[in-house]
């Protein structure tokens, strides 16, 4: 068994726009030069061209088989969560987007967890749907992103959300999306998931703890994406800030409530692999790949064996603690 | 011997504002409650409070004697940098900063290296107070920000400043100022320190391998405060980019070219030292502790000793590593 919690859903297409609003930013999915993939377009231009993978089950299956995964988590494409369309259009967009995933879990339901997407920018919204998910029988939970409109995910206004994600025991993968420090990049796009996202998820994580987010809600079981980005060299500073400047409620100490999330391994070197494992704990780590993106860890189970890790600890990152994430 | 390069000093006053532009963001000083302190006024706000370590040298000598640090490398407090001002009231205040550390040098040779500070929001005159600092016989070069008014230190503008630097065998401090993400913060003041500043130096850092500078100017020598912040587990993002992504000009690899930097001790505790010493290399981290400010680190030769580094590791901790950044 080996369980990559960190993949990628995105349909093969988009219905018409269909609310009031000016449609400059509802999605459509136009052919590509390479007939196996197809332009995700955006406000008229191409945000990325996406492989068949995206959204066939089949070509899914082929790519796990030859990696080893015996088991995905699918989550949408960071930039379909929506945060930025009229919450009613990002509503309609998220039921799309939920519907692509459960027809993928229905096609192979041993091989597919899904962890759906909500309207953030909306919290009863969101939480209504969140509901209707985990109501539904194909859904685990959700991804959401770092931030909502810019928002860190550790402000208060979103209680109501992680109330409610606790309540249903839905997991929660927190994924960057519109980082923050665009302007200090020098170099091709790529550089925005490469650089970007560390410090953006560093920020988004150390705004549940700073915010007292991770305290109120104990229970909750959240897994941030690429090995939690900049964290781990951020949490000796937060215990620093913790000891001597007061900087977030008593209770757990930062660290505490740090090995209380779930990670993904996408590192890219082992070395990393086991400061992250030495950081948040041997129960903490999950194989997450980024399929299929263009960063994505094409070797993920060489990635563990290269840990030389004991057989327990192995257990656990190929697939026990993902299985504990999924609330299994 | 001990050398912290990382310490910061703040001049007891600043000479009235002089210039023709509105002088609202000329820093003064006042006094503050506790007598051994004074505030920073800054747009008629109490910037910071500092402690009179900042500038005067027999404090500084005794908390020196106190920790075990026998020799201090003084850089300004970055808010000094002044990037903002319009260049030539930059320069007044550059200089007059300067002039604090070269009279603190005269008055303790031996425990004392200055980092002076330039006008990089226009190179020629930047320029030309590097050339005016290295020549003095004061300075070994300058202390610079992650940024120059939202612009990294990697963008080729500066290009001629890093020329500079090269042939002057200036040797450049790192430090992050204004840093990116502060939007993102949910807490108190001090989290702009703790949290901001390791992804704005990543991103800083990052820029220069990305824009090529530091294949440029391979003489170049940099240490980066703050352990380089979220840099090491940034760095094997940008070795997957740089394999598979054609993110960079070739030459070294990323990872070749951050081991060809100095990075100070500043990260609070002893696995992450550990890390970052794999990372670097042994021959790259130098004591820092950003004395005399809120966060500094107070008891920097127990860090080291908590490594249960070698003989030779420590040797070059404590100051083989640093006296090679300062040139000697």
């Amino acid at each position: 068994m080996a369980i990559d919690i960190h993949t990628h859903v995105v349909p093969f297409d988009f219905p018409p726009y269909a609310g009031s609003a000016a449609p400059t930013k509802w999605p459509q999915m136009a052919s590509a030069q390479n007939c196996r993939h197809r332009n995700v377009m955006i406000d008229g231009k191409v945000f990325r061209t996406v492989p068949d993978e995206c959204w066939d089950v089949g070509r899914r299956l082929e790519h796990m088989a030859a990696t080893g995964v015996t088991r995905q988590v699918l989550s949408p494409m960071p930039e379909l969560l929506s945060y930025w369309l009229p919450a009613d259009d990002a509503l309609t967009l998220c039921r799309h987007v939920n519907a692509t995933m459960a027809a993928m879990v229905d096609q192979a339901p041993d091989e597919f967890a899904a962890l759906g997407c909500v309207p953030l920018q909306d919290i009863d919204l969101a939480v209504r749907e969140l509901e209707r998910l985990m109501a539904s029988g194909h859904f685990r939970g959700v991804e959401i992103g770092t931030n909502i409109n810019g928002v860190a995910v550790g402000d208060n206004r979103f209680l109501p959300f992680y109330a409610a994600a606790e309540t249903l025991g839905a997991s929660i993968f927190i994924h960057p999306l519109h980082p923050t420090g665009l302007d200090r990049l020098v170099g091709p796009p790529a550089l925005v998931q490469l650089l970007a996202f560390p410090g953006e998820t560093a920020l988004s994580i150390a705004s549940l703890i700073t915010g007292g987010i991770l305290e109120r809600h104990r229970e909750l079981r959240i897994a941030v994406s690429h090995g939690g980005g900049g964290l781990a060299l951020t949490l000796p500073r937060l215990m620093f800030g913790w000891e001597h400047l007061d900087i977030a409620p008593g209770g757990r100490t930062p660290v505490e409530q740090a090995r209380s999330l779930y990670y993904d391994t996408l590192v890219y070197d082992a070395p990393t692999l086991k400061y992250l494992i030495e950081t948040f704990g041997r129960t903490q780590l999950c194989i997450g790949t980024d399929h299929p993106f263009i960063i994505q860890e094409p070797a993920p189970l060489k990635r563990i064996d290269a840990l030389g890790a004991d057989e327990a600890l192995r257990d656990l990152l190929l697939d026990g603690n993902a299985r504990r994430f999924l609330g299994e």
